[in-house]
């Protein structure tokens, strides 16, 4: 491993070195010595790793008392860590290929033995308890090679570090904003009675990932979503061969990444004449969102901006039972949501300058769907659009 | 929900059916009465669940003495099992929208309080503890709802049962490998001095999802890995929008999918006039797969292959830490490997007809790698190649 390699960081050193300072903070309010940070998005947040390498465990450990994190993971995917991350190279090393995928050895159980010689027992060591790649099996053979150490959920301790972005931040998710206006209008210019549905994810991929002539684009949390006809009645269906069709409605609900920030865009379009029905739940939903745009201001709460949507969609005779927003930012997959605030009945937490949230107000009834979303950031005064598409339903 | 919505479903019900009952077989060696199954390539396989919603909890549970399993998941995504799995309409169920990423309230609480309605006490409950949309908190919720009941590891349970492929499953990879064989001339077509990385992985993404003119390709379960220049001295670091250079190696890693059944492969590309060593590496490569694939017969061990290869590289100076290849299949994100059989030192598992494996010989030195791949299918005899890509350094 060298250090000669000349990597394109998206951040300064110092705002990596913020951020690790931030989550000491928040371990020591909350009793934790060792966090253990399995999450790729939080790894990649808090020391700049980026590699596809999260279907093995992994991790990066911060400590309460040391200035650097240390990352481990499989011992090939070591030198990615020395090119991609301000750690200094005898903070990062890997475990032997044996433990890879075999039921015999856990990569959790050398992470744990490698724990035991550096803390006192009795210490508190913090997992991210439900996030994707930490499996039941990492935390049991961790608490297994680890007796004497106290364990506590620290399941998006670091989410929530992250939830106000930085200028930098905003600027990556509005790079990110202009690839998904750019890919949004490639699939509603490319859907055509005929065309298969693959083929427009064909040139909705190419448009995300080409990006602009100044930046590129990387991959997205979530693949494009489109589904069509009556599968546009369930929210989560990818694609299939099949034709489009005239008479009938798809959603298209895709990001742009920018340096794994994205900006999520949904929109709705019907081939044809869309029924009565169609038409006054897109109208009810433009109405409601411009509604909640008006009223949102710094320190409003999830809570009271949903009811501000659902007041407005129940005078059309609408309802929605899922989440009518959620915050997002920089993520891999398969989420690019952040887990932390979200725009629904109960969540009190209020919403503050640079954080930003998905408005999706998506409605599934019987035999078909409607999707109509804005990306928006929360500014000193209210909050701002991220990307400037038509919002409305789309008729082609 | 209905069910008239006509989705093409890519097995007959007697294939489920066939695959339901095996699963069923091997819970009862192993004395499980019930099997949670979260794995999305698991779900799928058993019912043909095929959705991007395992970014919230979601299962397929398995009775040891019921006919059908049962689908649990977000209420929103209830729709979408009923229209994408072969299960009667009362073998599905969603949890409401409550319990979504929430800390309040996990999914697996309401799974458990579900199946404690379904199984006496005393009965064995099965988990996937380590696959990758299966928590630490999941198993915890599961088990604090289930007192009584008794908990058993059944990671790879339905891997085991997947790993000899159908003929019809064997047709799906071939299609994928067609895709794959598209997609790879390409992006070797693309490759040039001067051209952005990004724009290079946009073509190659294009040319997955177009698939061919007869039928279309999914999103394959790793995003295209392309490093470059020194990059590829680390295995999987995916792409920026730098430059291609002359007097640069890259590789590029990809699959082609269909129906979510992959075919992976791999190759290196030198702009301009490689290094000696990375030409003699190659070559190795070349000559050990050669070997590898004239020795590989029904019946052979994981580690007696290994060892064939082994032994020409050593002859050439070189070796190989990672294992030599892996069994892959059906799959969605983030690993297109089905965690069964590798070709490495130990594995004891005799290679049988119909299984597929990704020889993979990469080897990553200080300042670059190199990798060739070839994807291929256990015969009667031996060992099929699946794709017929040039097998060698490509040099521009």
């Amino acid at each position: 491993m060298s250090n000669e390699y000349i990597y394109d960081f998206p951040f300064t050193k110092k705002e990596y070195m913020k951020r690790i300072v931030e989550t000491q903070d928040s371990m020591k309010k909350q009793g934790i010595d060792v966090l253990v940070v399995s999450d790729p998005a939080n790894m990649c947040y808090l020391t700049g790793y980026d590699a596809w390498s999260f279907y093995v465990p992994q991790a990066i450990i911060v400590f309460q008392n040391e200035e650097y994190p240390f990352w481990i993971g499989r011992e090939c995917d070591a030198s990615g860590a020395s090119m991609t991350t301000i750690l200094p190279v005898d903070h990062i090393f890997g475990y032997p290929e044996d433990y890879v995928q075999t039921p015999v050895k856990h990569p959790y159980s050398y992470i744990g033995r490698w724990l035991m010689k550096m803390i006192p027992y009795g210490s508190v060591i913090g997992t991210e308890m439900d996030s994707y790649y930490f499996s039941a099996a990492s935390q049991f053979a961790l608490e297994n090679s680890c007796k004497g150490m106290l364990f506590s959920d620290s399941t998006n301790l670091v989410n929530w570090v992250k939830i106000i972005k930085s200028e930098t931040e905003i600027g990556y998710i509005r790079e990110a904003a202009q690839i998904v206006e750019y890919a949004m209008g490639v699939a509603i210019d490319t859907i055509r009675p005929g065309i298969r549905q693959n083929d427009v994810v064909a040139e909705i991929y190419k448009a995300q990932i080409h990006g602009t002539e100044t930046f590129g684009g990387d991959y997205t949390s979530i693949v494009p979503m489109i589904p069509t006809g009556k599968g546009s009645s369930a929210p989560h269906l990818t694609w299939s061969d099949a034709l489009f069709k005239e008479g009938e409605g798809s959603f298209i609900e895709i990001a742009g990444a920018r340096r794994h920030y994205h900006c999520p865009l949904a929109r709705t379009i019907y081939l044809g004449t869309p029924p009565k029905r169609m038409q006054e739940l897109a109208e009810a939903m433009v109405e409601g969102v411009d509604e909640v745009l008006r009223k949102i201001k710094p320190g409003k709460t999830g809570e009271e901006i949903e009811e501000v949507w659902s007041g407005i969609i129940k005078q059309w005779g609408f309802e929605k039972h899922s989440r009518l927003g959620y915050s997002f930012g920089l993520n891999f997959p398969p989420d690019w949501g952040e887990h932390t605030i979200s725009i629904r009945q109960g969540d009190t937490h209020p919403l503050l300058p640079n954080m930003t949230f998905h408005i999706m107000p998506g409605i599934w009834l019987d035999d078909w769907g409607v999707e109509i979303s804005e990306p928006i950031v929360i500014t000193d005064t209210g909050a701002q659009r991220l990307t400037n598409f038509t919002r409305k339903l789309i008729v082609k």
